[in-house]
Order: C-alpha cells, then structure tokens, then sequence
C-alpha cells in the first residue's frame, strides 16, 4: 500500500511538471505571435528641428500613461522611445522621441480617444513645442 | 487512511497549478523586460507620397531577412508594420512601411553593417522608389 502510494506521489509530480512546462511554453508563444503581429500599432512621432524641446521625464510619467489610461482593455501595450542619432552619416536627428499603442481595434481606439482629444492636446505643451506626425499602421511582423 | 490520500492529492495539485501560474506569470515578465528596454532600435521609415511604390511582399521575405541575418547574434528581434492611415484626420498617410532592428549594441550593429552598405542600397530598387529615413533611438519603455 505504501509503495503504491509513493508511485501516485511520482507519476502526479511528474504531470504537474509538465504541465506547468507546457503552461509556460505556450506563453511565450502566444506573446510572440499574438500580442503584435496583426495588431494595429499608432505611433506619434514627434520630429527634430532647431529649437524644438522634449521632456521625456513628463511624457513617460505622465502624458503616456495617462492616454494609456483611456483605452481599457483594447490596449495591448505601449512602448517609447528616445531618439539618439539619424542612421544616415550627417544627416540631423529625424524624430526626439515616438510613443505607440499597440491595440487591438483602430475603431475602439479613436472611439476611446475622440471624447479626450482637447484634454489630450491641452496636455501637449507640458513637455513638447513639437506637433506630432501619428500614423496607424498594421503589425505585420 | 483514504481520506488522507485524498487530501494530499488535493494539497499537490494546489500547489502544482499555482507553480505553474507562477512560472508563466515570470515568463511574460521576463519577455516585457529584458527584450526591449534599455535596447537600441534602428528604424528605416519609408515617407508616403504621390508615385511612391512599396513593395511588402518582397520586403517581408526578402530584404528584412536578408539585413537581419547579417547582425548576427546583436539582433534580439526585428518588426515589420504596413502603414495604413494618418492618425490626424484629413492629412496625407505620413509612411508606407517601417522596419525595425532591435539591436544590443549600436556599434556592432554600424560595424556589421558598414561592409554591405552598397548591396542593401543596391536592394532598395527591388522593392521600392522611397529614400527612407532612419532613426536610431534607445528604447525607454
């Protein structure tokens, strides 16, 4: 009797292994494969010229997270990033900085956006001069 | 002596499906964290104008897999998005296509590519009539 409840203990260890193996692999995937490609990515570039100022400390503390906000669940993730340098030997800095959404319906996203658009451009000028360029594009990989 | 078994059953496989929760919730957080930020993003972005042609297919299958497999193990990932609009009613689409190169180091990445700068500029007739623009920027969030 002991024994054969000592093999029990062993073949549901060995399950829940696996299992919790498998539980992880699939994660990944579906991370991989689900959370971008055939999303719909909006991007808001902001372009570099002379005289032209970014607080990025405001935008990632505040001004992100609060567009961020209002887009619920139809959100995937949103991501910034800082512009460095153009990859075209003396050429200027093309943008200071691009912030993106990474959502699952355009239709849900400017229906989201639309009631907040004044409260979103009165937030503007609290860290850029710049107008943004925003473009709606597909993941396609 | 049955009632026993029966709970330590139900005791290992508590525990074995929250290990497994577990895990997965670290994989996704492992996957947020380490691949992207703090990484140099080198995107080519191809401007939209009137007789401007692009083609994705080619793109997709040829030209990104071809300079992605000259980075080597500095290329963490690359992206592919298709733009589809202006995210600014009634303005023109601002670009066709953006391709993206998440690299380790900016330097290995100038380094691996300098070599074969005229045979991908050599490429670029195969698949489109747009000069792009490329940024190199640092990944924030």
């Amino acid at each position: 009797m002991k024994s054969k409840f000592v093999f029990v203990l062993l073949v549901l260890g060995t399950y829940f292994s696996a299992f919790a193996q498998q539980k992880q692999a699939r994660g990944f995937e579906a991370k991989a494969d689900v959370v971008e490609k055939g999303l719909i990515k909006v991007s808001v570039l902001y372009p570099y010229a002379e005289g032209k100022t970014f607080d990025m400390d405001y935008y990632e503390k505040n001004h992100m997270p609060y567009v961020a906000g209002l887009l619920g669940s139809n959100l995937v993730r949103y991501t910034i990033e800082k512009g460095i340098s153009s990859g075209i030997p003396n050429s200027p800095l093309p943008f200071m900085a691009i912030g993106s959404f990474y959502v699952k319906s355009v239709t849900d996203y400017q229906a989201a956006i639309a009631p907040h658009r004044e409260a979103i451009r009165a937030d503007f000028p609290k860290y850029t001069n710049i107008s943004p360029i925003i473009l709606i594009s597909e993941v396609v990989k």
